[in-house]
């Protein structure tokens, strides 16, 4: 495991890097039961659709060791309790309720198994989910990279990187492909309030892996654009309506008008399962309004004034005209949007 | 003295409101020396241009009262060391240069006062400064407040409000008039990270005057213009280009892209002081570059990981193209600027 696999399946449980520390310590959890495994969703110690995906199929392989049972259908009942408990801990979380039935369906088909084997092979189906998660962002980082212009200034906001996802991200796998292939990549990374992704996991994990960057405050990103210094913007993407509008980080309409205005590609990386067919436009997507309590508070600490009415949109929708490419590991997406969605979709 | 003067003469000396503590606690420091008001504004106790020429000016009236004198004559060497000492404390800051030059060349003319004469004149001349501040900002709040929309949706970025001034504020002085006036009024504030000076200042001025208020991160001003919810921008200035470019806080630039993209009026409120006709472009202003730990660090806790680099760019200009009319004491000055501001640099 490197320091920053966001959750891998150990001897002794399941192992959550505990992402709200970050970056001021690196703190690895190991879970045994399902239980502790779903509250380490709910507390957000892991985030990021695909990470939570990829726990949630790890704490389902822990199920078979907790039950007394000759063979698989002994320990059905358990699994569905477990899939009832980890399916709660975030209710919106769509790559969670996938990857839990996906475990369960592999559990019924392979339930005349004798234990110790029905063990290792839901053990090993939570694997396959992990690496088909990081050679799916592996694929976007192919697809990317070559949208990268050669002097590679890239502008990035939030985390849609390793943390987020199994492993190498999908807005940061074109990012971490560059710097694969020894192509000069910098970074321009958003610190991205009230949350600070930017600051506390973006930083951290280009950091670690050697990607030169330059944090900036989000009030920044119209400068350095201003004085030539960003190629290209890329950022990840929480669901894709199928004309193509992008509902993402609150923050990422702002740079996509932005970049717009100062000729700069504006790219979203974001895997198929992103892509939401039954939702026509961004209209339709609503915005999550989160507590105020993280825009007037930085770490516990308050910053304004006792009393002040604070907001808090937590997401914002970018419309499909100011999106350059959808990356997806397909290849990349270009306007019109609904018919190159469409296409895709149908051949999935 | 009401809770929100920046700085105030008082029987017992030059008293500063500490707005480094600010919102969190409400703390007034009372100083007899100069050395002390100095300090006072060296660290940022007092900050905006206005509001330190006044500090510096009070500073000056404390000297008659620490020498033996008969006379205003017997003041001056002590005046002269004292306006050294005082413009040595923020080295950039004109309006400090000019108030203690004003009050040193008063002092001059009235030297042959008595001294208890000549000290009663330099206080009165240090309210006067003070008196002529705010005066100076009730004339851009009359000027500036029928350029607000009737249904008075304003989005302002950083403190340019009685905090920085002697009272009243410059952006922030339409917003006043109009409150004043019983008009709806409701004002986004850009909590305007690094330092926070929106959240901080900005917020807790608006709040104690009651004008209604939302604190935003600066990442979400383009959502709120993008849902209609924003009918006009007014942002104060450092310095003014003879061409109408507007050096302001980090951020500004960004705003004015966006609010131009949205077609959203963008005002810049600033006295007449602000305008260098000897600048005749934003390209000629530098932008000075701060420390990164206020980016990597907030309220000296740090956000960012250990080794990585930040940029910290304390200003940006702004394009005289993208700013809708100049709000000074004399009215409201529109493009082509350098024709408006010559004219109006003639009349002066």
């Amino acid at each position: 495991m490197t320091q920053l696999r966001s959750v891998e399946w150990r001897a002794a449980g399941v192992a959550v890097l505990d992402q709200r520390l970050l970056p001021q310590q690196t703190v690895v959890n190991v879970y045994t039961t399902v239980a502790d495994v779903a509250e380490s969703i709910r507390s957000m110690q892991v985030r990021g659709a695909p990470a939570i995906g990829c726990t949630a199929a790890y704490g389902m392989a822990l199920v078979p060791g907790t039950v007394v049972a000759t063979t698989g259908a002994d320990v059905l009942p358990a699994l569905a309790d477990a899939r009832q408990v980890l399916d709660a801990s975030r209710p919106t979380a769509v790559n969670l309720f996938w990857a839990t039935r996906r475990m369960y369906e592999y559990a019924e088909r392979h339930a005349d198994m004798p234990i110790a084997a029905f063990q290792d092979a839901l053990i090993q189906e939570a694997e396959t989910i992990f690496a088909e998660d990081v050679a799916m962002c592996q694929a976007i980082g192919r697809h990317g990279e070559p949208l990268i212009p050669a002097r590679g200034q890239v502008l990035t906001h939030c985390n849609a990187g390793g943390l987020a996802t199994a492993g190498y991200g999908t807005a940061l796998g074109p990012i971490y492909r560059a710097h694969e292939l020894g192509r000069a990549v910098h970074v321009y990374v958003d610190e991205t309030r009230p949350y600070l992704q930017g600051a506390r996991l973006t930083a951290f994990e280009l950091h670690h892996a050697g990607v030169p960057l330059t944090l900036i405050t989000d009030n920044m990103a119209a400068y350095f654009m201003g004085q030539g210094q960003v190629d290209c913007v890329i950022v990840g993407a929480d669901r894709i309506a199928a004309n193509g509008d992008v509902a993402n980080k609150i923050g990422t309409y702002g740079l996509a008008v932005l970049a717009h205005a100062h000729g700069i590609p504006m790219y979203v990386a974001a895997p198929t399962s992103t892509i939401d067919m039954r939702i026509s436009d961004g209209s339709m997507i609503p915005i999550e309004e989160r507590s105020s309590d993280e825009v007037t508070m930085i770490g516990g600490r308050r910053i304004a004034p006792e009393g002040v009415q604070a907001a808090h949109p937590a997401f914002d929708v970018t419309p499909a005209r100011l999106i350059s490419g959808i990356i997806c590991e397909h290849g990349v997406l270009r306007a019109p949007y609904t018919q190159s969605l469409a296409e895709l979709m149908q051949k999935l």
